[in-house]
């Protein structure tokens, strides 16, 4: 199948790229540029994409700041929550509407290039606190896809009933080089270890019983 | 209701505009640089905003243009066509996923300013050639935006059923200053009164049984 991945350069959109293309499909990958506080995470996703040879297009919407006000990955005046994803104040981490958007310009780039399908890697251990990422989300989603255009267009989310530990568990199965993935929410030259998406990151390797390649315990900072 | 209205600067958005402030909306306008061969619509956009002055920002996602293609809008190597909207070559003017995209960014906005509702001016007239007007995707959209965030949004499309005659009467008895809408595909310095967007606009005047104070016959070019 010919599809849009969106890839975020953190380990599950990885493992999509990964189980795609083991799968057989012809994909090529979008990483957008929505102003993200760890826009490091864009330089992993292009690695990724230099590294399985599939062609990477990243789309700079960091304009669109100013209409994402009120979450820590985009707006300055709001820090970036330590603790898990269950906790309320992880809420503070969700950008407005941003899957929506990002599902948006994929779709467009799906028909505009004949692709039958956008992939994302939405999963069942973000459905507590993203609302955009949850099965009634992607359904309604896929809804729209499918009417937007004279191409309907397929919604691709594989692991929406898997959570973060089977995603690295399958990763490390596929061979993928969990090194060359980013995840902290603070962005910074490593890991914090401390806020939700750090957190998260340790159960997942932690479940699948494999260390991370990229969080020693000792390069943690804050 | 506080709304943020996607205004294209053309007499549907335009009449949306006078008709919500005429119900008592708090309403901001949102304009959308999507790489559109007609931009020059957005100086319009800015002068109706200026004159109701209603908050106006203009999001510039002409980065986008690549992932267009395809479009006479949004791609220079399809001529605009000639012809009735009605016509299969009107298919051309088709911009991929447009109204996604800029409801998703509208909606966004709507969560990060705490508005209900989105509102956008499609309506019947443009079901044949445009499936991003059509109800049944304003119902799945609407689906989409009520289960995006943790606040639900509303899609308000008043005009779904009516059409740009309709709108165009509507609008005359509103005092909709119509010679500060732009409708022209081409976009050059008047209208060329022969792409679909020119031939519509002349029909739905005729219907309203009033003159086009932008469009005189004798200051048409091709």
């Amino acid at each position: 199948m010919k599809t849009v991945l969106i890839l975020s350069g953190g380990m599950d959109s990885a493992t999509l790229l990964w189980f795609l293309l083991a799968r057989g499909d012809d994909v090529r990958c979008l990483s957008i540029n929505y102003g993200q506080r760890h826009s490091k995470e864009l330089g992993f996703a292009a690695h990724l994409c230099a590294i399985t040879k599939v062609e990477h297009r990243i789309a700079d919407l960091s304009v669109l700041r100013p209409f994402l006000a009120g979450s820590s990955q985009t707006d300055d005046s709001v820090a970036v929550p330590h603790g898990h994803y269950a906790a309320e104040n992880m809420k503070l981490t969700v950008v407005p509407n941003r899957n929506a958007l990002m599902l948006a310009v994929a779709t467009a780039w799906a028909i505009s290039s004949k692709s039958a399908a956008v992939a994302y890697g939405a999963h069942a251990g973000d459905h507590a606190i993203y609302p955009d990422c949850r099965p009634e989300f992607t359904d309604a989603m896929e809804k729209v896809m499918l009417l937007c255009d004279f191409t309907p267009i397929k919604l691709d989310r594989p692991f929406i009933h898997i959570d973060k530990g089977q995603i690295c568990k399958l990763g490390t199965k596929l061979g993928v080089p969990f090194e060359l993935t980013w995840s902290c929410y603070k962005g910074k030259e490593v890991p914090c270890g401390k806020c939700g998406a750090c957190q998260e990151r340790q159960e997942a390797f932690a479940f699948a019983g494999v260390p991370d390649p990229l969080l020693a315990p000792d390069s943690l900072n804050d």
